[in-house]
């Protein structure tokens, strides 16, 4: 099968017009077939503030309700999404802005209320890819807005970090995928006061051994245990990197 | 060749959910491969009052400075262009929304200044539509919002009906295309006061006799003759119809 990389990159990278442009230049130089998902979570709050829209968050994740849904749909589907795709298209890159419902691409469900009401937010219950493995396969390099929809006329918020492994999981029965979560460390450090102490690979037996030794902890597990769930659903690696890295071999292999 | 059918209608219709909701219902039932344009006008103006942006219009156009260009991108692209494909997806309409950026679609060049400073608006130079024939024959329904950019990383503000005849004539190599305008009124009509009376259909011999009598006059003008245009370039028909009348076969048929 032919290599594909996925990146995911956050909100504040994509949102200032500088680093956005470097990591743009930076993901145009990965080699093969890509993937970009990005977030938009500052901008959002940003232009919600300027609409007299206040943003309330529960566990780092946005209560989204109808005010706030228009909100993302405008600064995740329009303004990130397409300065990104014009940025790419500048450097050659074939870029094409997608969200969830866009060719059907990622249907999602309502989250249920339990002790939290999310409002307009949706987790995925179906990724269509076979379009877009077409599609990547002729030369387009998509980018994944975080929006999906419940086909039955909504869309709905769904966090960018779910895409990503959504996506690869699904583009793994058509690529060798390798999912690249971008951090602001070189990758998972060994000792967090020590910024070149670079775990350069992880298998899920080195991982349980660094949680037990206590030199894995907080919330690099949870990131990590999504990543081995990624990897048994069949995508071939996880890359965990900073934004600066990723057309480079470096950051910590998880597989 | 097989048929497409490319509908443009106007921000008004699209822009409040009532009549949104019967426009996605008539544009589903539209037989074959087909398009759909949009504006979104009046919601730009909208959120840029929100957002404390001033609109400016010079003979109906926008004045686009780079405050507004990010609403448009945001307006156009995300918030309008978004809820109808997830509308159209509620309908199993495989729907496609894309800017002129994806996929590099409509490339613009800024306008050059003269009496105004339209700011960031371009004027199409390239439509490179051989990849949305691809997609459109594999049943893929293509939105199109009316952005373009200059492949040098921005994004620009397009007139809907500039994006409506571009669109139609480059897919006019790929298909037997009907350019779709929605009107107000049923047709062009031989008389103003009566709504019924639509002149079924025009050619240029009809159209420069119906001018010299005074029939068809004003705004009609400019509209018509950018429909000729249009034949010119290869698109088999323009039909100016009512949006309620889309799934129909009637309004003004000019070929």
């Amino acid at each position: 099968m032919e290599k594909l990389t996925l990146v995911k990159v956050g909100g504040k990278i994509v949102e200032e017009a500088d680093t956005l442009k470097q990591l743009l230049e930076d993901f145009a130089q990965i080699e093969g077939h890509k993937v970009l998902v990005h977030g938009g979570g500052r901008s959002a709050t940003k232009v919600a503030a300027q609409l007299g829209i206040e943003s309330r968050m529960v566990d780092g994740r946005r209560i989204t309700d109808a005010e706030m849904l228009k909100v993302v749909a405008m600064v995740y589907g329009g303004l990130v999404n397409k300065s990104i795709v014009a940025g790419l298209q500048a450097l050659d890159v074939n870029a094409l802005g997608l969200t969830g419902a866009d060719m059907n691409l990622m249907r999602s469900e309502k989250r249920p209320v339990k002790e939290v009401d999310y409002g307009f937010v949706g987790d995925v219950k179906e990724v269509n890819a076979g379009l877009l493995a077409d599609l990547i396969r002729r030369g387009v390099v998509p980018v994944l807005a975080p929006l999906t929809h419940d086909r039955k006329g909504h869309l709905l918020n769904t966090n960018a970090d779910t895409i990503a492994g959504e996506a690869a999981k699904a583009l793994a029965a058509h690529f060798d995928v390798t999912l690249m979560f971008c951090f602001e460390k070189k990758g998972v450090l060994r000792d967090e006061k020590d910024d070149e102490s670079v775990i350069p690979t992880l298998d899920r037996g080195m991982f349980q051994q660094y949680v037990e030794e206590g030199i894995i902890q907080g919330g690099m597990i949870p990131k990590l245990e999504n990543a081995f769930q990624a990897i048994d659903a069949g995508v071939k690696e996880v890359v965990i990197t900073r934004a600066s890295d990723i057309h480079k071999h470096t950051g910590t292999r998880v597989f």
